[in-house]
């Protein structure tokens, strides 16, 4: 049968918002995801690696509607089932957490590393797949969990390679908040429902602390707040005086001296703020004992602090919260210094399990913005962003392939990443600039005439690299970069210009 | 708002055909990767992470029909595109290629690994996620490449803790059965549309040598075959004479008598075989070719040989086609003792980014399947399945936590993983169920008494593992396994103990 028509061609495209990773990009994260690995084995956590598809029952939060879930998820029908990518790496802990609930050890410590996806609009820099990096605590209720998790998010950003002094661990604590509520008189123990709308309006606004600053969460507080755009957000309508107390916990984390910022010190402040409340002085004693336990540990106000001015993730975690800041100054996009800003975040959330089970269970975790921390390694040059290529071995006579190969064979049992150019060696020039696009360090050269004297040339092409796109073969020799060395001394030889290009 | 109604709450389950992985099933595949990866990377490949997600028009081969894609893969609309996780990685890398075909060196080496994702129906041990582990070179036309990637091949399996001598790779050519087929009168050069029919039976009855034996192959080149259900499969119709040739090849790799096995003998059968065919002869040239290059890199016939049994894939790949397989035996489901098989896979296909460009691009890769290799390692017993749990600090005296937490830092400085017990310590005997859960080698005691006198307990759960089940402390106390030494030497004397449990 003939063909008569042709299929137009498939556009060779990755999809909207996703992306590959490269060379450099793939053994970066590689490395750094390992060394963070290595920490959390230290402390006991042990590796959990789910599958990307969850039903979306499992997932929870979103659910099919009229035909399909709801966006946020990449979602598909099986059956009459539906599955979807995961979303977090939390979802998937929660499911296995009930699922294994009397084979695993209690308190159980995991830690995630891996993909997540995000069926929404991409964006600039913003991908529809991304890596998260996580460790929780599930099944202890004591604070002692949240004061490991935070000491362990320090000793992983170091071991990432960020150094101590460029990065804060903050913690706060909810039950603060709610004992300022209580306070504000607008949370009532004996009647934990009432005044709910109003909290929901103030935790939603404290968490856009950042966003509006104080003046703007104070008008949230109250009558509301009319935006750039004109758009108005109605307040929870709170008096003076109980916009005042909840301003009051807002404004503790932002004195910050030497003296304001001395554990001893925010504690007293916190513990005014709280006043007769009883849960926010068991958060305040959390936190206390939070700051007892990493000092023990030898975590220090250099590296883990107790600090009201986290608000982010108030709203949504139960207890303790915490964030860590990168505080090294990078250039911002508009070209004004800035801190580099938040690279993981976490806290205490006791409801995991119980969608599932029915049974209250304490959890505690951390995520580590993988992409950004990735990113700020770059930003303090800790990584070199492009690895060397291999050394190439050049092809100058066909029919001495298996001898170059040897000569391949011998560098990388020396350990030096080394290979023979495949492509067509007519053209060295070709072979010169194949070297240079890979960013190889040394080509190796040998003709008919080197290979008679029992001689290679050596030539070093970070030295010689400007010239490799254009030169031909003879003016190349010419270069000083290049060196003749016997064949029997090329292992060696080649290991000592290695060596002087890393030093 | 009252609840007047509970929703049902959401089953704790991964989706049919997809499993979670825990502890030592993760990091020995990472450290397994790694080992792997630390190969590619000196014979000069890179790693390439593509997404998880391509366009179906991208992967081809799948295309939407009335309302969603074939079976095969996990698929989804997106506006009117459809999009779908990768079935292999293979796809991904010819759109790769294509897309960056201005980019990317030539030769472009990559290595990728990583889930893939089928939707297949699960069975036991048959998942609808897997990882693969592919290297594969594009743009070099030359069997160089081949034998290249054959070479590194048996290295990625002596690094992942395959002994030489427990593997073998072996290379065939589908050149040679072209010229085969030549010779049997069912390829003719001058007009290659012709006897399609027949060829494509004849290499899907050779691609089922291993199952059905050389009686079910020539059945089915002559009139057909009636399996054991009493189906009957057509056969190739050719003449006895036409049989018997295409035979002579499927049998020539089964004389396995070491003088049959020598390369020389091995060229000169196939040599016979292929008669005047011109690609028959250059397929044995290549061969041969291979064999040189391997020799000059000194993978002689202990690693990787010329090996006419290589049927599978003949039917896929148009050059050099090969396999690995361990060679050792194991005691199948059956209680018989048979060979481990295949764990690798690949060979050369030329037609890889030509759906993209119109332009035919030479490539040759192999595949690796991991969870396979795995297996082999556990049942070499290369890899101990279980690792030793973290030494686990008991808790006493809940108000000496900063003391244990202390231990326990000290412990991870001096790289031991060691974690507090967390969970109520109220019930002694549950956190010694806690630490025989987790596997841990040692327990720290130290109570008040212990404190008082500068000293802690040491337990060796090794020893003691079987009655720490049900001991109560005092019991647990006299048990030899457990010694007493001065809190200063906790580390030095626990390395010590640790140490001892290796040797």
């Amino acid at each position: 049968m003939a063909k008569t028509k042709k299929a137009p061609r498939p556009k060779a495209v990755t999809p909207r918002g996703f992306r590959d990773y490269m060379g450099a990009e793939v053994t970066e994260r590689t490395e750094m995801l390992g060394r963070i690995a290595e920490v959390y084995r230290l402390y006991g956590f042990d590796p959990l690696e789910t599958s990307a598809v969850e039903t979306v029952e499992a997932l929870g939060k979103f659910l099919p509607d009229v035909d399909r879930p709801n966006e946020g998820v990449f979602a598909w029908e099986e059956n009459s089932d539906w599955l979807a990518l995961r979303y977090d790496l939390t979802a998937p802990l929660a499911r296995v957490a009930a699922q294994y609930r009397n084979d695993l050890p209690s308190p159980y410590r995991r830690y995630a590393m891996g993909p997540v996806w995000r069926n929404e609009k991409p964006g600039p820099g913003r991908f529809r797949q991304f890596y998260q990096c996580d460790a929780d605590t599930v099944g202890a209720p004591s604070v002692a969990a949240d004061a490991e998790i935070c000491g362990m998010l320090c000793e992983a950003l170091e071991a990432a390679g960020i150094e101590r002094g460029d990065y804060a661990v903050r913690i706060n604590n909810r039950k603060v908040l709610n004992g300022v509520m209580e306070v504000a008189g607008i949370l009532d123990p004996a009647d934990p429902e009432a005044f709910g709308r109003e909290r929901g309006i103030v935790l939603r606004a404290i968490d856009k602390l950042d966003r509006l600053g104080p003046e703007g969460v104070r008008l949230l507080l109250g009558g509301g707040r009319k935006d750039e755009s004109g758009d108005f957000t109605k307040g929870a309508g709170l008096t003076d005086e109980q916009a005042a107390v909840v301003m009051g916990f807002v404004e503790a984390g932002l004195d910050r001296s030497d003296a304001g910022r001395a554990p001893a010190a925010v504690l007293a402040r916190l513990r005014d703020l709280v006043g007769e409340s009883a849960e926010g002085r068991a958060g305040v004693d959390e936190l206390e004992h939070i700051a007892e336990l990493l000092a023990a540990q030898g975590f220090g106000p250099d590296r883990a602090t107790i600090d009201p001015s986290v608000v982010r993730g108030l709203g949504y975690y139960t207890g303790p919260v915490f964030e860590a800041e990168l505080t090294f100054e990078i250039t911002g996009e508009d070209g004004k210094p800035r801190q580099f800003g938040s690279v993981a975040g976490g806290g205490r959330y006791d409801d995991l399990v119980k969608r599932f089970t029915g049974q209250a269970v304490p959890a505690t975790g951390i995520s580590i913005g993988v992409d950004r921390l990735l990113a700020a390694l770059h930003a303090t040059g800790k990584t070199k962003g492009e690895a060397d290529g291999p050394v190439v071995v050049t092809v100058m006579d066909r029919d001495r392939l298996p001898a170059y190969q040897a000569m391949a064979s011998e560098l990388r049992a020396a350990g030096i990443r080394a290979e023979v150019y495949l492509g067509n060696p007519k053209n060295f020039g070709n072979q010169l600039k194949y070297a240079d696009k890979r960013g190889s360090p040394v080509a190796v050269i040998e003709g008919e005439e080197e290979a008679g004297r029992g001689v290679v040339q050596l030539k070093d092409l970070k030295l010689g690299a400007k010239i490799a796109a254009s030169a031909t073969l003879e003016e190349w020799k010419g270069q000083p970069a290049q060196r003749e060395v016997p064949r029997a001394d090329l292992v060696a030889e080649l290991g000592r210009m290695l060596a002087a290009h890393d030093a």
